[in-house]
């Protein structure tokens, strides 16, 4: 495989957070500057830096770093507070900033910016090593197929690490070399075909690109003979949120009777809401669908829905890969058997 | 609803052809005129003229403007194939074209480009019958349905009258001016985005635009009360090639229990194939893909699939509107009814 040249999706040097801006790759690679709550929490919600692993790990970080500033329980509370709101359906973001928080509270008045620092330095550490194991256990399950479909970005770039399914399709390649890879654009943000391609064509996996509306007849046509998807937010009862799509994937996975695998880990889980009606769905802007690749592409006003995640049911999920093991059948009793 | 004044689909001046350029709309409303089959078979092949209906009559007049510059079996013969070759996917060419040349070859040497002229005249005619008749029927079929969500442009755009599934939402429209239009941006040359969002704020039906993948999660929360398309090429026993994304359609359809509805004229049922796998599908340029709105959208040189078509199997459709009936269910018995 060629040698990887490129800025780390994310780099920690002991007091900022340097973070490749994803929202003008493949064209630039331009690193920012990260330093408080404020800077992280609009990083996050311009999807600078996105994917549900690296949210949490940038949001650790963008708490640690704003109590590092002013070091007392109001600024803890409001940086929480503002970085929570930056992006509601990650399951990530919230489980993260909820850890970094115990921790500076359990560390102390006097202490509260090194316990803070110290829980995000353990988080991203921990989410490096959850996305190696669980890529190597989908890669695993995942034996002997030779061409997968995927959707969004879910590689280094959205985890900071290999994870999710991207890092489950990257440790399939390291086994077969022959991998193709179906990538859908995904639209409304293509970080399919701006992301995923790019790591891709890095890395030196076969690929190609399709527009989304194409996965269902080229799943039907036996093109993929499975698809992995990452995931941003799993109920206790196996019902996923995660990139708008991803439902309709699920559909046509069955409908061809090929598996359809969530791989994330575990802190994606939220074992709080015990199904998928329970997740609250972001709308974005409707420019975002008015708009490809910078241009206007429809007549001017018009309307506009634009979900960000759709919920695919557990009962479609052939199995779901985390660093701790995978569920599969996929229900309330074995996503709780992952979180014990 | 507001006065439409826009330059029509297409107008036949007794000689030449004058067409509206859907390639630069909404932003420009162009005319070509079209005088022969080289340019004829262009502008399909671009889809400066689209919409299966639309391409049946467009070529069919294309033919007849041939033979009246020249006059001979030899050039009816060329001009046929010229055409024909121009898109495969789409039953309606291949129909008029055997229309017209059989009736230049029955109107013998001497009245060759008068019978042609009129074929294709008589073509147009029936069509506009086709498409207002069948329009009726799908808002009968869909009484009490207010939300209705579409894939591509199926209007006056594709068909040049009304027609189709946008012709069966305007009839719907008709009845309960409070109708909604779920319309999908249709990737990956945003026919949705581009010309349905034009003709439907041009009638003034309410409508929002969504991206093809936001489609099944809407649709399994019942923000759509059924699904209705146009199609392309129907095989005898009900298998239907339309605009890539349509199988999902109605995957998503199947699971939320709403209606699923294909509406076009019976010129775009081919009684010769027996069934979907049989229907040749056109893979189109790469380029379609890597670009969006003009831009470049991912690494350049991609590799890229880009199916222009899929198939819907018969078993997933709710009911096939045409001008001569109703299929319900569809299968080869309703077909051939029909087809009758």
């Amino acid at each position: 495989m060629p040698v990887v040249h490129a800025p780390p999706p994310l780099r920690w040097d002991g007091s900022r957070l340097h973070v490749l801006d994803q929202t003008v790759l493949p064209e630039r690679e331009e690193v920012v500057v990260l330093t408080g709550a404020t800077d992280t929490a609009d990083a996050i919600r311009r999807l600078v830096v996105r994917g549900a692993p690296l949210i949490g790990v940038v949001a650790g970080y963008g708490l640690a770093m704003e109590v590092a500033g002013e070091p007392s329980l109001g600024a803890l509370e409001r940086g929480a507070e503002q970085l929570r709101s930056a992006r509601p359906t990650a399951a990530n973001l919230a489980w993260a900033l909820d850890r970094v928080a115990a921790a500076a509270r359990a560390a102390g008045p006097t202490a509260l910016a090194g316990g803070a620092r110290a829980e995000a330095e353990a988080i991203e550490a921990e989410n490096a090593a959850a996305g190696a194991a669980l890529s190597e256990r989908g890669a695993d399950l995942l034996a002997g197929t030779t061409r997968v479909l995927t959707h969004c970005n879910t590689g280094a770039l959205a985890c900071g690490t290999r994870s999710s399914a991207l890092g489950v399709i990257m440790a399939m390649a390291d086994r077969d070399p022959g991998l193709h890879v179906l990538v859908c654009e995904t639209r409304p943000l293509l970080q399919g075909a701006r992301l995923t391609t790019w790591e891709l064509a890095r890395t030196g996996i076969s690929h190609e690109l399709i527009v989304d509306a194409a996965a269902a007849g080229l799943i039907r046509a036996r093109e993929a003979g499975a698809v992995v998807v990452g995931f941003d937010r799993m109920a206790a009862n196996g019902d996923t949120a995660n990139k708008v799509g991803t439902y309709g994937h699920a559909l046509a996975a069955r409908a061809a009777g090929i598996p359809f695998v969530f791989a994330g880990p575990r802190s994606s889980i939220d074992a709080s809401l015990r199904a998928g009606e329970e997740i609250s769905i972001e709308e974005r802007d409707g420019d975002e669908v008015r708009r490809a690749g910078g241009a206007l592409i429809t007549v001017p006003g018009t309307p506009v829905r634009n979900p960000a995640f759709d919920v695919t049911p557990a009962d479609l999920i052939t199995a779901v890969v985390t660093e701790a093991g995978i569920a599969q059948p996929v229900d309330r009793e074995t996503i709780a058997a992952l979180m014990s």
